[in-house]
């Protein structure tokens, strides 16, 4: 059992450092910082190490003493461990910590893993690598407490959109029962991780909300985002994320277009689908791509002609 | 054990009624449905009485086939069971069907409930009723189905918040493997009670967005609804609700206040903190009441008088 192969290197090792992968979401921080609170338990030397700055919205995870930026690179450590990371590109610049170190392991849920280390534990009926890191504390006999378990919460919280995806599984729920059990304050981080805005993304909402159109009976929604709406409120690229959801989660709605205008003639297109039409085809036609219920594509030319084009597209499949 | 009584209850009697509050929510009306088809598996003859039709965003709820609004008074039934109900009141019209019956039971988790009914199982410490009825058909021995599970589920995942509020426990999480192990299709559900929305509810966020005043270095957040807004997009009262929170989960906020006007001079007022202001004590000054963080109150006189008193009277807290 691979399992146990990783338990042996971590006992084995003095130093041991913990890489999430870049631009590291809740998953990523929350289960590099609980296994790094769990091995310190056993007297490790321990250290997560970021590509960026922790974001905002996660500053109040437990264990941050831990973390701490990639700038120079470090002496070697015996042990480097993964963790949510694909392949190795998305160590970042962080690859030469992991390059140098004797004894690698990659722990990962995603399906698309290269298996880059040398050892590999890839679960992808996980919800989150935090239900991985789970379950190898408590094969290590660490006794979770209320840092490692608010970790490892926010960790399967966020990866499963608040219990609310499909790859929620009854463990899921039975991992979340004994971390509550262990202390974490689930309306407050709530609260944190779900509930909380920045103004100017709140305000760009009231901009799509303002300027969505409604076209063919209600079943298909446009929104549309400028440069000049984000600029004009303070808002930057990353709050545009999500705004296509707002078209997709009206009654009614099956399709819902954001369409993100950059620079003179370039259009980023966002597709959301909500329970027959497969918006993956049609990202393809315009040399995009995705899923059957969420794709994308990149567009040049006139937007009144690219909008005429997707309507008639999507008219056909509605 | 007053689970045991009931179930001796439930034995004997042939005819069944089940009563969920007035207005009914989705625990009222999952628990309700749950035990419906529980019981019927039993071969009980159960009707669901229900005060009103059943809220569109329920309509995919199995069991409706035992659900009826009630109409003329039915024959007498041996058993009545009132569900998520704290005081006969919140029966409506259907008291007279409660009244008539030769036992009653009360199934409830509300602090505040009036024990109604000859016997009375009150779960304060349940997150909703839903919790209540999965141990009641496990004791019972009724084998869960995935009609069952879906009831039960929406039945807490809607008073829980989506697993959110501090109402979440251990057990929650853990009927909740259980449900999912027994066929809830968790992505669908989550999508269509917790990301649906009506359109006029949508535009009627964005008039909330584009109005909202920050004041107090963006700690105060205002929101004015007035009839007209909601006159000319379509929306109804009913649309307003959770509309305060769109301030409150601003980062920075703490305190947010949602007037809405109603009439000449008449204002509702809603008032929601994050993390230290008292809102009760505030609405208590105007007559209203409530929780620390939740609270509300009516007041008649000129919009803009009201709206600097309640300034200056938050500025002295925030």
């Amino acid at each position: 059992m691979v399992e146990n192969r990783i338990i042996k290197l971590i006992n084995e090792a003095e130093r041991i450092a913990i890489l999430p992968h870049v631009s590291a979401d809740g998953d990523a921080l929350g289960s590099s910082l609980a296994l790094a609170i769990a091995l310190r338990t056993m007297d490790k030397v321990v250290t997560v190490y970021l590509e960026e700055e922790i974001p905002s919205i996660y500053s109040f995870l437990p264990g941050r003493e831990s973390a701490q930026v990639y700038g120079e690179k470090p002496d070697k450590y015996e042990l480097v461990l993964a963790l949510d990371t694909g392949d190795l590109e998305r160590l970042g610049r962080r690859i030469a910590i992991f390059e140098e170190a004797d004894k690698t392991v990659n722990i990962d849920h995603h399906t698309t893993n290269t298996e880059f280390a040398r050892l590999n534990l890839v679960k992808v009926s996980s919800s989150a690598v935090g239900e991985i890191i789970y379950q190898l504390i408590k094969m290590m006999g660490i006794a979770l407490d209320k840092d490692m378990a608010t970790c490892l919460y926010v960790a399967i919280a966020t990866d499963t959109g608040g219990f609310r995806y499909s790859n929620t599984t009854p463990i899921t729920h039975q991992i979340s029962a004994d971390l509550i059990n262990n202390g974490v304050d689930v309306a407050n981080i709530s609260q944190l991780v779900f509930e909380t805005t920045s103004l100017p993304k709140v305000k760009l909402m009231g901009k799509a909300i303002d300027n969505m159109e409604l076209l063919e009976n209600g079943k298909l929604a446009f929104i549309y985002i400028t440069d000049e709406m984000l600029k004009s409120i303070g808002a930057v690229e990353e709050d545009c994320d999500g705004l296509v959801n707002i078209g997709r989660n009206i009654e009614g709605v099956e399709v819902s277009i954001l369409i993100r205008q950059r620079g003179d003639d370039e259009y980023k297109i966002n597709f959301r689908s909500k329970s027959y039409v497969d918006v993956s085809s049609i990202a393809n036609r315009h040399s995009g791509g995705g899923h059957v219920r969420a794709a994308g594509c990149t567009v040049k030319g006139d937007i009144n002609e690219i909008k005429n084009a997707l309507i008639k597209e999507i008219r056909e499949v509605l």
